[in-house]
């Protein structure tokens, strides 16, 4: 698998050279195409943390580098202050935490953490743990291109010919290693031949869908069309959608999934019109640690993101603002989850 | 009832001394409190279009005082070039058409022209017509805050202690005559002696929940929680809320409502969680021409809405763009329509 196939859109590198993790700054699109080079843990967490990189997938993946990118500068300690195993251990331990506490709610920061855990518990007399990380992490890249791809065949299967179908947020490309979760299955079905319309919700506050979604797939010649996220009930009411496809954050043991903000609304106006309501997610987004939603924590982020208006019109200090970002589907909402393990139907068994 | 008292905020009025409608303009809210003066029906009529002025009682009232600046103008005329009575009428019809042009879903503007027809009907060989045209726009005016002050204390009545409302866009003191329609409940609520605190949607794409709604409430000291419209249904799956109660723009004869875009989708989300569901609206909002929501038109607006983000991102030209200002909630999801002639409930008469 080559992830650094130009024609790809990447949200997520590693460069050989610079020895860095090299971000595409998603809070600037659609107006720039400009990347960010993290050389420090502290950047790359950073950046999670401001959304540069964001989509549960993605930010595992950056996430992975970070831990690289944490033996590599503790490898040129070594040499700078002869700093033994022991330190440069200590040093990675600390991107662990450090990358840990940048978002609550993608399991998939967590999934990827651990297993880089793993990968550094088993080599950690290895002297040279950079190339070993940085092995994991680039198989982490490709595993999950691999298995967004699997999952595109599998859930272009769910998709009729000539099919409408709306998506909230982006579940795209740029969320993931490539290919995307939604988007991939979307990729995949218009590969396999189908016919693919779609309209995006623009997904407030940060707009991933009208500056993100609409953006990647009109990059990909897609026909796409934008609403508010208040328009998708009178969507379904007035016209032809035959499904609304979603990525995920977290998806618990019964199925309930934690999504962007909105998912639920959507789920719920889905459910009314008769609509099939997919989650396409890794398997990693599965955490059996959480038996429901309820287990899920779930991300309130700074007020700034809603208070700031079109044309710097600002909401006043007098009122409250409340801006979680995410929200729990509950499983009998959920009409299947397409994972690259298969598509699970209810009563979800996974 | 004195329609210039300063304290109460007031979309539109009628200067004697300029002899021009004055019409806040909501644009540019919350950020500067200014004031447009129309000294020609055209004036008025791009007011109402580009929605200096909105909210379907407060674009009825602007349109009858520009009646009444045609009937002016025209006296201007008849000085200056020694117009007779039938040129000055027809100046007067000239107005009534340019006005009715301008939007298309709200009621009220054509049954404040049709109300300022008749009274022009009945005094059309009256020489000094702009008094008695003047007369009649203010007699609505102040009717209108009558209205509201009525449908406030009959919807109060709805709402238990310690009440806590969501509403969508902006159904407020300026969005009428004065007091307000949805808000105008909530005020008269908080006069009897209720404690309430209010959630608002952003209401995009023009943010009036957030520039108008939220400003209004703080202004007036309610306790005010701004949200995205996407984050109602996590609301009212993690908070109590008592009732969801908006404003309408048209009402068809079985209770079907028009009213601004995520209306209908709030509505579906408010039954799936058991909210009471509230309209409220002057009667004059009840159009008995159409039998259901399919008889009522729904303008769509202008795509550059929607297409210019925050910070001046912009949507590719690549992506299309779906922007109605309307939708229809069917009347089986509204609890009860509230006007200042009773309360109504399901099966609606009226």
């Amino acid at each position: 698998m080559d992830i650094n196939n130009n024609k790809m859109l990447q949200a997520v590198t590693w460069d050989d050279e610079q020895q860095a993790v090299i971000l595409l700054d998603q809070r600037a699109l659609p107006d720039a195409e400009r990347y960010i080079i993290c050389s420090s843990v502290e950047q790359a967490a950073n950046a999670i943390e401001n959304m540069t990189v964001r989509g549960a997938p993605a930010i595992g993946i950056a996430a992975a580098y970070g831990i690289a990118l944490a033996a590599v500068n503790a490898e040129r300690l070594e040499i700078e202050i002869s700093a033994n195993q022991d330190y440069k251990l200590k040093i990675i331990n600390q991107a662990f935490d450090r990358l840990a506490k940048t978002r609550p709610t993608a399991v998939n920061l967590f999934t990827a953490l651990e297993r880089m855990k793993a990968c550094l518990e088993r080599s950690k007399n290895n002297l040279k743990l950079s190339n070993i990380l940085l092995e994991e992490a680039k198989l982490i890249h490709s595993e999950d291109i691999a298995n967004n791809k699997r999952m595109g065949e599998l859930g272009a299967e769910l998709l009729p010919d000539d099919a409408v179908i709306l998506t909230h947020c982006n579940a795209g490309a740029i969320a993931t290693g490539g290919h995307g979760t939604a988007l991939g299955v979307l990729r995949s079905a218009r590969d396999a031949g189908k016919k693919i319309k779609v309209y995006a919700d623009e997904t407030r506050p940060l707009f991933q869908g009208a500056r993100l979604t609409a953006w990647e797939l009109a990059r990909d010649n897609f026909d796409v069309t934008l609403i508010t996220d208040s328009m998708a009930a009178a969507l379904m009411k007035s016209k032809k959608i035959d499904a609304v496809i979603v990525g995920a954050d977290r998806i618990a043991k019964n199925g309930d999934t934690a999504n962007k903000i909105g998912t639920y609304g959507l789920s719920v106006i889905a459910k009314a019109h008769g609509v099939p309501f997919y989650i396409a997610a890794p398997f990693t987004t599965l955490d059996f640690k959480a038996e429901t939603g309820a287990d899920i924590p779930i991300e309130e982020r700074s007020e700034s993101e809603m208070r700031i208006l079109i044309n710097n019109q600002h909401v006043p200090d007098s009122v409250k603002v409340w801006n979680p970002a995410f929200d729990v589907t509950p499983h009998e909402n959920i009409t299947a989850i397409i994972t690259e393990r298969g598509v699970f139907f209810p009563p979800f068994k996974f």
